[in-house]
């Protein structure tokens, strides 16, 4: 987003109604790339179905996704989610790095870093009042965004609570995610997956595969130099706002500073089957599919993942890494 | 080899019966790496046969495997080879550089670099005379070899007929092979297949595949740095020795300077099948087969051989070619 106090006016003309934001570029953290934002539409609005073919990032403003969910606050979901257990997730620190548990055994010495941040599956587990809810969420609009793009299942919904100033630092998913606010506000900046090269994500044995491994705090740029080159898409979504985060795109999620608690609920969908007629040059997702199952079978060939790192390093080096003639 | 003149009774205690060598140490180009010897042993030696079990080089002084042939000269074969197509190469250096033609097209401007070095397939299309010599080969010695080591079909016995100093730069074949001398001396140096790092193999899609980059006169240690490590196994083998190459080992070949016209036939086998359960940790030649065969199914997932470097390199910069905590 440009510098200076986001424009109502400016934002207004160009993309949706007039509406002036909840928030000030004060509570946003700074970083030392560039972005551009996201287009805000209305779900009407032929141009973001054109992004959404296109597998381009767009916040929807007026999709009702939620809508049941819009009168959620914490009195309301403590009283109503029922006693089943609850992932919440602690950090030293304001950001939230995700690790997978099942990975930890490949890095020695792996002790993941205290804040708060409830992730919870919607599912028959949550109490009655929620379900009601969730039941009238906007599914005509939602399953019919998920029939006309061929994409496979709703694999789930995961309800976000976090405190305000929690960072989710950047990763990709593989899956295709619509990322519906309901309260507070969330800064969301993306980036595509051409970006591979300049945001390093973790050896996919690493319990932080899909993560990137760049402290967008602190960036070090002796170790990842092409962080230099990154420019995101960016935004702040809030409550009613639903954001479409394509697969394989880059998020970093915060949830503003001195902004109080937020809550989002993700509905994640597996991508649309891989066409039958592969089509070059290969789009910038598909070589991330391709790293992604050279480490697997690497990992798998070798029998150790530690050993995945060594291999390639001998195939490239003196190899791959200059020019031949 | 140890520096100074080869020694007939060292040789002669250690390996084989007394024997002096046909050849001088000042007919053997100069290098920069170390070399110990390779073994001279009798086919009747266990020795010998322990080293082929374990797929290491030997030679082997006595096995009569092209006996009938030990007769052949330029004038001999000139009259008998018969009328088909040979393949002469011709290089600009004493160096023949082997190249692959259907790989040309993967490198732009590859011009092979004017020397003779006729390689000709022993078949139904050479003379009679040849015919017979070659019925008269120890076939009963070599066919229980192969049993032996289960290996598959012997595919090409390939004749070679270089001149003095003719060079063939360092490689790996993925056969085994019985390199059977039968006139002139041929100094052989083989590196083992873990020595892969120090000998930076071409791209497997280059035509040179399977040679190694480094100029064995002129090492470029910038872009070579592991070549300062490489440490080979030698020998000279003169007619009637039978030198075993074991599959994937590096082989340099150099007919000896000033020594006349060079002859051998080479056989050439499969390799035994995989074994169906495989054993940790892998051997060093299945990890360049592992990586031979990256190499490959990236060039088809990408469709263009040229996109594998780029691929690779992104794949391993700053996510595999540093230490992780």
């Amino acid at each position: 987003m440009a510098e200076g106090e986001p424009s109502c006016t400016e934002e207004g003309t160009e993309f949706s109604e007039f509406r002036c934001p909840g928030w000030s570029e004060s509570q946003l953290r700074k970083y030392t790339f560039q972005t551009r934002p996201i287009p805000r539409l209305s779900h009407t609005d032929p141009r973001a179905e054109m992004l959404i073919d296109n597998e381009e990032p767009v916040v929807l403003t007026d999709t009702n996704l939620v809508y049941p969910a819009l009168k959620w606050d914490t009195d309301f979901l403590q009283e109503s989610i029922g006693d089943g257990d609850f992932s919440v997730y602690i950090a030293q620190t304001h950001k939230f790095l995700y690790y997978d548990e099942k990975k930890m055994a490949n890095v020695e010495n792996f002790t993941p870093k205290s804040r708060l941040y409830l992730q919870q599956t919607l599912n028959d587990t949550v109490g009655r009042k929620i379900v009601v809810d969730f039941l009238g969420f906007n599914w005509k609009w939602i399953n019919k965004q998920q029939a006309k793009r061929n994409w496979g299942p709703l694999t789930s919904n995961l309800l976000l609570i976090g405190m305000e100033g929690n960072v989710t630092p950047a990763h990709y998913d593989e899956q295709q995610n619509f990322f519906a606010q309901i309260k507070g506000y969330k800064r969301c900046i993306l980036f595509p997956p051409d970006q591979f090269e300049c945001l390093y994500p973790f050896p996919v044995h690493h319990p932080c595969d899909r993560q990137s491994q760049v402290d967008f705090e602190n960036p070090d740029y002796e170790k990842f130099p092409n962080f230099k080159h990154v420019v995101g898409y960016e935004t702040v979504v809030g409550p009613g706002d639903v954001l479409y985060i394509p697969m394989y795109w880059w998020h970093h999620i915060e949830s503003l500073l001195n902004g109080g608690i937020t809550i989002t609920v993700n509905f994640w969908y597996k991508g649309a089957p891989t066409p039958k007629r592969i089509e070059y040059p290969l789009k910038a997702h598909q070589k991330v599919a391709i790293m992604r199952n050279i480490e697997k079978m690497l990992g798998e060939a070798l029998g150790e993942p530690q050993e995945v790192g060594p291999l390639l390093n001998m195939m490239v080096k003196g190899r791959y890494d200059q020019a031949f003639s």
